[in-house]
């Protein structure tokens, strides 16, 4: 008798496509390529999600790669940022688990929020060469997301891998959407801590699991 | 017009269900689960894929809950290490982000490797509260493989979480995998280091890409 696990699936709702769709094709501005995440994540949070949006674009073009936002709730994943998000659909569009692999335009990833810790380490694998951040670490932790453990002078040794760091484009705007989800009663969602509703498939753990 | 981006789906191979079929259904004692753990990252690696194996287990049981290798390569996605395999796959069988949340046995990560920083980052939003390691950072970056910027003191700072860390279980045995393999002239992916081919797809990117 084969056993099956379940599969995750990833994709961006497609209200996001519709909001990319809606801007202009090339976005040559930091700013402009920042309120395009900033506009993800108010709308995410606005729709339920997490409030947080992120952009892959060739650097040099501007032009949009794919797009991410928080999908930890619906999908069920705690990995599931809107960077990790954005960087998965990247690589699948462009069909390289490397965004800097040879022939490539020059990648550079644009979060509405500095990264946590896992986003933190999953950029130097990602490819991109550099991260535009809004709102700060303590932005976010500010409002009660926990932005885990990260390096001191992370962004040194990101620039020491070749990966630019800038932060605090539009920070106003981007720390906004954060003060307003939590105003709004959003969900602080840490993983491990008790936060989420007890499943509702508690009786299928385990390896007798059939999906 | 309607612009999608392509999705990821993530799933384990047929193999590897197969060799946690072919396993005890629970497994007791550390050492016996980091042995599951070792010969999916022996078998991962047999088959062209990373040598690196990861499963998480019901703590108090020892059953199986999902198992995870690294899918870097054929995912085309550089998120796809053996532990955030393993991670995705659980919280989609107990339908949850949170492997701790009320109601659910305790869960344990057990991994052939010690975490990378992306992993390491990825431990404390998952839900597991304790994991166990094989081989070191040491004994893959020994090989070649970037593990990342951790954090000193990582293993206190998943304790003070509440999550435990055991280190170098059966770690001989795990480490002889990643020696195996460099040996064997397997790819040492890290990603951003221009490793990747040139994808087939370059013609394709950005949002004039159709999935």
């Amino acid at each position: 008798m084969h056993h099956l696990y379940p599969r995750l699936v990833v994709s961006v709702p497609e209200w996001v496509s519709d909001l990319i769709d809606a801007s202009p094709g090339a976005l040559r501005i930091p700013e402009d390529r920042m309120r395009l995440a900033i506009s993800l994540a108010r709308e995410n949070a606005a729709r339920g999600g997490g409030p947080f949006g992120a952009v892959v674009f060739e650097d040099g073009s501007g032009r949009v790669v794919a797009p991410g936002v928080n999908l930890v709730v619906p999908l069920g994943c705690s990995l599931a940022h809107a960077e990790t998000v954005a960087i998965a659909i990247a690589q699948q569009a462009i069909g390289s688990y490397d965004l800097g692999a040879p022939g490539l335009p020059t990648m550079q990833l644009v979060t509405s929020a500095e990264p946590c810790a896992m986003c933190l380490g999953a950029i130097p694998w990602s490819g991109v060469k550099s991260i535009l951040c809004g709102a700060t670490g303590d932005d976010a932790e500010g409002v009660g997301f926990d932005e885990g453990a990260k390096p001191d002078g992370w962004p040194e040794a990101l620039a020491a891998r070749g990966i630019q760091v800038t932060r605090g484009i539009c920070r106003e705007e981007a720390a906004a959407v954060l003060v307003d989800y939590a105003r709004g009663g959003g969900l602080i969602y840490n993983g491990g801590r008790g936060t989420a509703e007890a499943p509702s498939t508690t009786g299928r753990i385990g390896r007798d699991h059939r999906p």
